[in-house]
């Protein structure tokens, strides 16, 4: 179950494109964004239906307000854990007999656990919804949990570390990175668990958090595809409506970060690395923790920066100067806490970090110093709101981009209004966000080196 | 109120002197080891009597098991917290009127938090040894907190960690450090809290704590003075048998440190920093949680790497080369979880702070090429051993050694024996527990300047 990118998750941007002026060169399009409908059941259970009728298709998805930063201290993983737990069976529906309908119907599934949230996905025919309605809220409340399944279960997740982060350099150095980024918040304990916490976790514990955290007033249904709100509702009685409120989740309050003074660095090398790199981490407000319009600014400062071959970085480190392979900056804006805004370079040979270092450094300054020109903000504007419309063809995006929202905190009407508020940024709101932003001192630089460590390091 | 410095915490050695072959020089002082005491209330307090009969008067000291590592996290800096309020009122006794009674004795008091424990302290003639229990363990559970006494005390911390911690950049560094050092164990909090958890600290949460870990069985009572553990057992009567053990505190485990894989720097610039420096941390075991021998061969590493102006960190930076002020090491072996082993040096002017960390880098590297030999490791056991000596010399030290090895997880044999066991340690061990220790990968590096951090930093 892969876990979910958070880039463009805001992408939803589309729904607002027939009000933006510069959007009549996708009018072709069917515009999606007023007709997004909600309703809640009785059970608390939120429910949102995004009319896509394009193919006689639906995305069903279940989101959950719970990821890996409610987690207890020492149980890091948990939420990934549970997450593969729902795979197994119910007392009505044995293990595998879910997915086996949905690959039946020639269906989709996955799943997936971010820090903020837990979700369940899966595409099918229009004709099939009822059918994996009945499926998902069986197993809101109604999993078996047993030694014989939860076990097993543990060392595929312990098997998924190995290969994924521990015997890969670059991943371990991200994790290393964020532990260090975050002082006190929990954003800084990886989502799939650490090593040694993963094989603690326990039955009971799984029981414990999915009792807690999987109740329907905890969760937001997306159904998009093609369907409408009635439809979705008569499907719900029989289906969702049916499962209890069994808990009440405690307000999503973690602890927050103290002020960061200090700039820090963590530097991993290893035999493996080929491509040597190094990157910058800053603790960024996310559209949830920002003031004012500082998340819209911080977006657009990262295309700017660094989205793609017309960015500054690339232009000035791999296209004028010839010293990087690559370079770019990315912005995670959509967090229930704050967020982090990133950059990083790739030296080509013969060239050092410590170049890539001060070239980027370099073109920050700049940009504070001598600010960004209008021509470069407006194609900025649209390049960003072009990005999340083209990820927007695809339904289950769609579907991802209300889910997420809706979980880390955002409204509806924040997901409409996006291409709006991001077309009224000025220049001098971007210079401001990045001064504010992308201090050393609430920073961590991460170097990977492809030197081999030696005895002592 | 103190924070208690953990250095030659394991100081009892002085009890273990009588059985060592090299301790003759000391032995005009009283031999106290043997006939430390211990018995444990009915309500489970364990109580430890130090018999010390050079003078008419007492140490008297209460130990909670319970330290700012055992805090919920958001709730950073509540131990203390509730250490400072303990000197509030109870029902039976008015705020103050313990502190003045002790006063009009000419007796001294003070508390400290620290990461495993809390602990409190009087030092008062032998005939008021009572009237200190009877105080004691009438606030052992009698405390009054209302948020007229909280509320006021709650910015008087805030304002002690204006003053030690937010304008001294040092402070700041070191918290960074810690914050860095540890991705996951609770010990990257300061222990005093963050400003803006502190800020949010209530009655309620204090009361909590309070009633969770104040109670006889999470407790013991140190006693060092002219007295025997008859005479303390027929005191507690009327006094601490009479408090109810009131709850049963949760096993002490907190989040363990992943694999660490990474080396880190954190660095502060300031226009305040007169003196600039560097020093590593290295994640290392404690006593409790070592392999072997391998923190007492620690111990003994930091006293020839570091210990003063005979160890080869000095001798090599500041007396030989000349390019340094000062360098040392040291090593916190008691606590309940891992621990961490430093080495630091300041530059003299001219020399910068990538010379200070070659240096030191070059004396590490060399004692773990060349080893140790026997004559210097001798004196340095000769030293360790008659540091913890003199610092026994105060019964308030006396009484700690026990205290602290206590709720860290050691025993009172661990205390006694300590002295044979240093004496045992080979040159190999010390080699061997510094390649093991002194890995990169689990360090954390701290660069403290004086050049003004400028717009950016």
């Amino acid at each position: 179950m892969t876990r979910l990118m958070t880039k463009a998750l805001f992408g939803a941007a589309l729904a607002g494109i027939a009000f933006g002026p510069a959007a009549s060169a996708q009018n072709a399009r069917p515009v999606v964004g007023p007709q997004v409908e909600t309703f809640t059941l009785d059970n608390g259970l939120d429910v949102v239906v995004i009319p896509d009728r394009r193919a006689p298709v639906v995305t069903h998805m279940i989101w959950y307000r719970v990821g890996s930063a409610d987690e207890v201290r020492g149980k890091s993983g948990l939420a990934h854990f549970l997450e593969h737990l729902m795979f197994k069976g119910t007392k009505k529906h044995p293990a595998g007999q879910f997915s086996n309908t949905v690959a039946e119907l020639g269906g989709q599934e996955n799943a997936f656990t971010s820090y903020d949230y837990t979700a369940y996905y899966q595409r099918v025919p229009k004709e099939a919804l009822k059918t994996v309605m009945e499926f998902e809220a069986d197993r809101m409340t109604g999993l078996v949990l047993t030694d014989d399944v939860v076990l097993p279960e543990r060392d595929v997740i312990l098997e998924e570390r190995r290969s994924r982060t521990d015997s890969d350099p670059g991943a371990q150095l991200s994790e290393a990175v964020s532990a260090t980024l975050w002082m006190n918040h929990p954003y800084g304990l990886p989502i799939i668990g650490w090593d040694h916490e993963i094989q603690g976790l326990t039955r009971d514990d799984a029981l414990a958090f999915y009792r807690k955290y999987y109740t329907p007033n905890n969760a937001i249904l997306v159904v998009a595809g093609d369907v409408d709100s009635d439809e979705v509702k008569a499907l719900t009685s029989d289906t969702y409506a049916k499962v209890e409120r069994r808990s009440e989740p405690p307000p999503r309050e973690r602890p927050r970060e103290p002020v960061q003074v200090a700039a820090r660095r963590v530097e991993l090398a290893d035999a493996r690395v080929r491509q040597p790199s190094v990157s910058r981490a800053y603790v960024s407000p996310s559209y949830r923790t920002a003031e004012g319009e500082d998340a819209y600014a911080l977006d657009l400062l990262s295309v700017i920066l660094g989205g793609g071959s017309t960015s500054r970085l690339y232009r000035s480190l791999v296209v004028e100067k010839g010293i990087a392979a690559g370079a770019g900056a990315y912005y995670g804006g959509s967090s229930l806490d704050d967020s982090r805004f990133v950059i990083y370079a790739t030296p080509r040979p013969g060239n050092t970090l410590a170049d890539m270092e001060k070239a980027l450094d370099e073109e920050i300054a700049r940009l504070i110093k001598d600010g960004v020109d209008t021509g470069e903000l407006e194609r900025a504007k649209t390049r960003l709101i072009a990005d999340t419309v083209y990820d927007l063809d695809s339904q289950a995006s769609l579907a991802r981009t209300f889910g997420s929202a809706l979980t880390t905190g955002m409204q509806i009407k924040d997901v409409l209004d996006w291409p709006e508020r991001i077309r009224a940024i000025t220049p001098e709101q971007v210079v401001a966000a990045a001064k504010k932003a992308l201090l050393l001192r609430q920073s961590v630089t991460g170097v990977l080196e492809s030197a081999p460590a030696g005895d002592r390091s």
